[in-house]
């Protein structure tokens, strides 16, 4: 008989921030799959098995929660935030489409989580509070070139535009690049926001204008909300919010 | 003593979604103050007064619960979803913006919740897997012509997009604009998704292609996703889903 496979996001740090519907599949699961920085975070029990990967093996991971999943196990897939958000259900989901047939037996659920995105928004006001985008900057999956014009279009739109996994080791340049992209195309007042490890204790969130900005800001844990052309402080609070009214 | 003033998200209906870190902020408070439809979904218990207030008068609602913290009490104001996406946050940083300088002094705290776009993604797999954007059609608060400007960006940037709020009875019209936006720039192939009260038991989810959408599909507990150009069902499963690796 086959077992179950969830896919679960586990916030963006802060236990208060895990929903009980999660909370209680990692309760009943026999097995939990993920990177080991996510899996740490989940205290040890008898009768779980923790099978920790590395960074950047989503495909391998997939298909390990899939085989234990497909041989009875009770299985959860832990992502980091949401599963469904640059996370593990998309990885999952390639690796149900183009492995063994069979896995398409397993009882697969996606739960949702409170992604970065959120999590930042809330700590420092409403900057998502009218239209915005999410955009990936990590090139390993896809074309430079594209997420350049991507990021383009998302600043003529006028959105509020989410940076996920702006800056690492191996790219350094790239968040350097749309630093200058702002500073060519936005007015200098232009409002970025920097969250580092937010609703975590090394939580470090910087509000600047594009001007002040420099690349080193970010890292891999910093989730960069780039405002709107109407996104604005609040004088005498320490608020920033985008009026839900902004054309 | 002013008292203090939590935003809050109960998520998109399902109490399994709701953080324990509202349901704390709930467990706490004096003072309920949000939309009839949503203070509903909390259970009433003795020492909470629930101060329910029409739809479409969020300013109103903001104020009402500034003045109410102000003067002491532990007020929470109720969104459902995320609290900065198309909800109160926005609203209520507005108040404390244009509203009495005293009211700065209130102690504010924004507490994310999951937002529809997650819920409805989770429940068909992964279409937001790959960048993506959520826009708001109401145009009561910005004009209809920056709204297709908008949609007509992210089609072009290929990105999955989210349409919060896309019919109510006081804009029949404007989705079928967009229907006929999308048929006439987009493939005839793609994807659309119409999910209804989502994680509620009137939850009802349709996975369709453009050219068999219709406006009627929507109202306003509906939110859509339109994929991009590569968000993909996959074959023998119910599952839909962006790869990780869309150009």
């Amino acid at each position: 008989m086959t077992g179950s496979l969830s896919v679960v996001g586990i916030g963006p740090g802060n236990q208060n921030l895990i929903t009980p519907e999660v909370s209680d599949a990692i309760f009943s699961a026999t097995d939990l799959v993920g990177y080991s920085t996510y899996l740490k975070r989940i205290p040890a029990r008898p009768n779980l098995t923790a099978h920790q990967t590395d960074n950047r093996v989503e495909l391998e991971r997939a298909v390990q929660a899939l085989e234990l999943a497909y041989s009875g196990r009770k299985v959860v897939l832990v992502s980091s935030g949401d599963p469904g958000v640059f996370a593990m259900a998309s990885a999952l989901l390639e690796a149900l489409e183009t492995g063994s047939n069979k896995w398409k037996k397993v009882d697969i659920q996606i739960l949702p989580g409170i992604t970065a995105m959120l999590a930042a928004s809330s700590q420092v006001g409403a900057p998502l509070g009218h239209d915005f985008c999410a955009i990936n900057l990590s090139d390993n999956l896809k074309p430079w070139k594209r997420i350049e014009t991507r990021l383009r279009l998302a600043l003529k739109a006028d959105f509020v535009t989410c940076i996920y996994n702006p800056r690492s080791a191996s790219r350094p340049s790239q968040f350097s690049i749309v630093l200058n992209i702002l500073r060519k195309t936005c007015e200098s007042t232009r409002l970025i926001i920097f969250a580092k490890a937010v609703s975590t204790p090394k939580q470090n969130i910087k509000i600047l204008n594009i001007h002040e900005a420099e690349s080193e800001m970010a890292d891999m844990s910093t989730i960069v909300i780039i405002g709107s052309s109407k996104t604005k402080k609040i004088k005498g609070t320490k608020f920033v919010y985008t009026p839900r009214f902004s054309g």
